[in-house]
């Protein structure tokens, strides 16, 4: 049907089953594989994957490894974080949030090989699959997509391993057996799935959880911290100036060690069917409730309320991996037209689990003491003109109790 | 300009500013006044104000003390919850969704003695006023209301304390200094705000809260309940059902002791200014994150994605006081629409300040174990599927890159 | 891989296209067809559908024959109506609104004679696939659709005739060229796409055009008629009552003899393309006219604009097949609720493919020439109000312009 | 209360209520007065008001005549088309839109010449008072507005004329009678409303009309023309390039030859009722037409369903007075976002009334004949995608079927 695919760019962790996936698409499709295998802030030894790869026969200059950490955070997260993106009221969208990077850095990748075609590891139920093709597609509409786990019959985990020893690819012990769930990592989150999760109704056991602590053993004095804001996005923590990525790194030992961010969510995926989550997010929550905190004291009414009418789109859109689209791209230039004046410093108070804002300033406040305070002698607000506005706000509900009057 | 003001019916808590209005409404408009108290759960004693406005000459028959706490939770909390209101990202909206009902019975009250006016205790600067006035006219367009801060030269305290004691109005103690903040309160919230609040940069001192126990302060064990609910209310806690005003307060009792729903905010007034208050909603922060827990296996993707995106507005309509809209009514018709099936129980972690959703279950849910597992063998859903997916979807990306071409 | 089917209900038609289904679908799936054609009043005879079906071996009582136009009116066309909703700014779905009511009926009598799947005649890149399987799915979760058109390889018409002729069904002699175009009709309208329509440059050909006459040949004299609505449907043409479908139907007579509601659309589609199609809605474009006419004076503001903002998510749902998703029908409760009083009667005049509401009256009128007079007497509105209302608006501008200063 | 007023900037006409506002600020707030005259295109001969402003003692370097044309069109119109904004879906905001230019030019006038507020001569019933002043407080939040209609006396038009005559103000005969109706007017449009029009069942009479022609009286042969868009905005008629005001300026004149652009509305008012104007708005019809059509091929489906969406807020925004809020700014630069590729010719039809898009081309067609063909070769387009795209598309709607299986 189509022509047959000469050179492939892997998205290639090094493990178990993008290591099986190099082998299948090298035998299957007869083509070469190219890896790349991106630094995310997963907090995973990335030099091991070039050592497979190399084994697996991938030519050397072949193999990617690109730290995109600062690239991650810069590009991605903070316009996100921007809009206060929240998909379904709750999940601050860690893992939506770093597939279009990855499948940029793919497509850039297969134009310096003259590669025809990308990989990913993703399976054919979930939002990954369709966020890294999206991106893709977006991206280079030429690009063919390659989906092992919707060809292949590797489906079940025996199958998978059988392979795996059959190509003297090494399995690792806690492979062998069926894991009890499956994660996904990067500098934003954790999330895990499945197994021991499925139950909407058993609670996440404890063994789940890797990013934090418990909150139950979280220290028991709370710790204050401040947080700087320019333009919208954070620039400092205690008053000592960090880049994107240093700065999300330093949030998430906080929300370790206070074990906050956890989610247990059910939610609705793009591909139609319910799962369930749970997802850690330590740095990311403190951020996103900072960034509410400064925006309350400089961000104008009229501005606020759209963001807020606008945001369950702009987290859909990123859900669903529609990063790349147009409408992703009109939401964000208004979003970012809003974050101007947005600076200041927000103080927190992080507390076995809690995050609370307890103070915000800023050189550009609109918060007007002045204005706001019951005894005002200055004059800056008439409270008659009160009456007025009532009155021609109420006009057309006193109209409907009058309707046909004429 | 317009009629003399006959009878009036006065929203009156029996304190000493709404005592001092029942005079000078006597005084100034030569009037009957009719008093209005009102038991919303705030947690006051209502029988005093009967005989402080008796001693002011208020008629026996013209006093009306109404236990509208069934009322309130069952037609107003809950209907708000349906929709997971929450007023610039975190608001539960406290004070707003009250002030419909008091305005609600002022009108139905003024029907039965025969009054012509209405009046409150409400300042002109706040967004109260907005809310009584507002919701009088849209069920009475002929109705007057008069505001007295609005109209009288006793704006300060000093002022209004002269007046009381010229005409024998008891001052207590506590209100002869300058309170050093000021508060309302009901079965959902106690609000906070003014004064040594209106520093946003400040902390909240630790003796404004009055709901609620400091989060280190609240037991070193977390608490588990269980929350039942039928189209979207909640019925029963801990599986013993519950009316609903009976449910809230009793969650309120878990929530001050665990320290739950503490809120510092800045926020922006319909009036148009920003302020920055304090708000403890200690049962409804855990009514509130169980109702979502409940809707994610209840309620379909397209629903639950149509409220989120609705949710704002409707939150920005009650908190202006448009309860009585049109367009409040329309959101809530589609809103009640999709709470049909919203059935099941929750279960709740409560610990030293935080609310945490731990499992769901539902006799409707939606939530399919054999559809979202990892290796399906019945067959419910086809992989092979999510490539025609993921191609349709893409088709439009690609074609913008391809823009041009014909 | 899954069971074969035993008996299929077929959307039949009679014409050439669904009669080579018919048999196909006898011959390749072993399986018994029972057709199903509907009157929607695309005006063409439908007792030879049952001659030909008979001839095809499928039983009479298996040949069902529905007149559905008062059904389609009053339950799809009336309710979309009141909605405004137009598709893309232009488009008022008439295509889009027909099928889910033709899977309705295919699911029940599906249900009635005990079949497994359903199928229809639409191809794979067009929307009413979607349309028709979307409504199948929602109905009935189990059933299994058949769509030939992406299934067979008589994808050219050379092929389909041979197939035809092979099989004694007759092919029209219209039929043995290629058509110049494809149509589609019912009461609401008939759409045209494809073959000369295909360069959007091109302005579409006189002949194309069926249901109206050009503008130009259209009376040289304007007509004026009435339109009577009640609770936002229309009752009554020139005050006399109608019946929903005879009433569109009337109005199709007058919007054909006035040239009335032609439109040339470069539309998207949901499956990823822009197409080009005309269309003719001679009555609806009336009607909608009519419905907005109503509305202006006996629809709140705070009503009509939520309808406005609503209506291209509403429009957008049902073109794209979603009409039975639980997100159309809360937005349709919304909608209803608002037309409790949309009632009284529209003067329009038509004149050569124009439509103007020229007049406009109601029992229920929330227009007030007592207010809105500018020698105003009464004292309905005070103009001191705007002052105060202005400056409470613009306090949140004015303080924007003071940033800063706290 | 205030510092009394030196020096006011007022937005003055020539024309006899603008000059008894002048002469009757300089008798009440004893301040001098400087004019403003705006050339908007309403067809007036300016330089009269230059006269009249000098007999009244405005000194000649206080008299402003500017020409707004090009800054109205290319600033404020155009970026308003690029939204598609309709009013309540059919009225073009012909007066909306000129008020923030006046409202910035009296405030940058008010800066040059030290002033220490604006006048205008809008009516304490209308939108513009609100339009004025909004625009007025967020360019300088410091500036007082005089609204003489909302504070003098003079609210007959017998008491005006008595003023006038009584300060050797000249009364033209027209003015001496009760006008009929009262007009505004600019480049974009024409506006009337009041007295024989405020019967919204009463049909406007035909001597209202003044910028076209009956579509009765319009030419019996249509004609035909091409309009050239560059980044969403018209830079050429008939091959023709012309400057923003320019192209307007032809558009009307065709406009006004065929007919076209009249409405009949009952629209909401800001503050709170309805009125019912007529609007003729020539070349403002036929330029939204076209801007549409070429949108049809240039915009993507999901840049162009949002802007849908984010329409009737942004047409609110500017009828409510709200041009400089940051709500507008930031949906301004999501819509300016999406334009950047809108370019190409659009071909219409005028005839008798109406406007019709008969053909588009575009340099950046996103339009593909290739995909969008019955026949499809290429492989393109793989229909059977679209079976998985209806599959997961369907998947939450048989789920909600299957509601409580698990």
């Amino acid at each position: 049907m189509s022509d047959p695919i000469k050179r492939v760019v892997l998205a290639y962790s090094g493990g178990l089953d993008t290591s099986v996936i190099l082998k299948w698409l090298q035998q299957t499709y007869n083509c070469e594989v190219v890896t790349f295998t991106a630094d995310l802030g997963q907090g995973e030894e990335l030099e091991p994957a070039r050592a497979k790869a190399e084994l697996m026969g991938v030519r050397p200059e072949h193999i990617y490894i690109d730290d995109l950490r600062e690239e991650f955070v810069r590009d991605f997260v903070f316009p996100m974080m921007r809009a206060n993106a929240l998909y379904e009221g709750l999940y601050l969208l860690g893992t939506s949030i770093a597939r279009p990077l990855i499948s940029k850095r793919l497509i850039e990748i297969a134009a310096e090989v003259g590669a025809d075609a990308v990989a990913h590891g993703a399976t054919g139920k979930g939002n990954d699959q369709v966020r890294f093709e999206l991106s893709a597609y977006a991206l280079n509409p030429d690009i063919k997509v390659i989906a092992p786990w919707r060809e292949w019959d590797l489906t079940s985990r025996t199958a998978l391993i059988a392979f795996a020893e059959a190509h003297q690819i090494p399995v690792p012990k806690d492979k062998r057996g069926e894991s009890p769930f499956s994660t996904d990592a990067n500098l934003l989150h954790t999330s895990s799935e499945g197994k021991v999760l499925e139950d909407p109704w058993d609670e996440v056991p404890d063994y789940v959880y890797s990013r934090t602590v418990n909150p139950e053993d979280a220290p028991d004095a709370p710790e204050f911290i401040t947080l700087d804001f320019e333009r919208g996005d954070g620039v400092a923590l205690n008053g000592e100036a960090m880049s994107p990525a240093t700065l999300l790194a330093a949030l998430n030992e906080l929300g370790r060690k206070h074990g906050i961010g956890r989610l247990d969510l059910v939610e609705n995926r793009f591909v139609g069917m319910k799962s369930r989550g749970m997802y850690e997010t330590p740095g990311g929550t403190i951020y996103a409730l900072a960034h509410r905190g400064i925006e309350q004291i400089t961000l104008d009414r009229g501005a606020a309320h759209l963001k807020d009418e606008l945001m369950p789109r702009y987290a859909e859109l990123i859900y669903n991996g529609f990063w790349f689209a147009p409408e992703r791209e009109m939401l964000q230039a208004a979003i970012d037209h809003s974050q101007e004046k947005v600076a200041g410093t927000v103080r927190l108070k992080l507390y076995k689990g809690g995050v609370y804002v307890v103070g915000r300033k800023s050189p550009n406040t609109l918060y007007s003491e002045k204005v706001v305070t019951f005894e005002d002698d200055a004059g800056a607000y008439d409270q008659r003109d009160a009456a007025g506005f009532i009155k021609l706000n109420a006009l057309r509900l006193r109209l409907l109790g009058r309707r046909g009057e004429g």
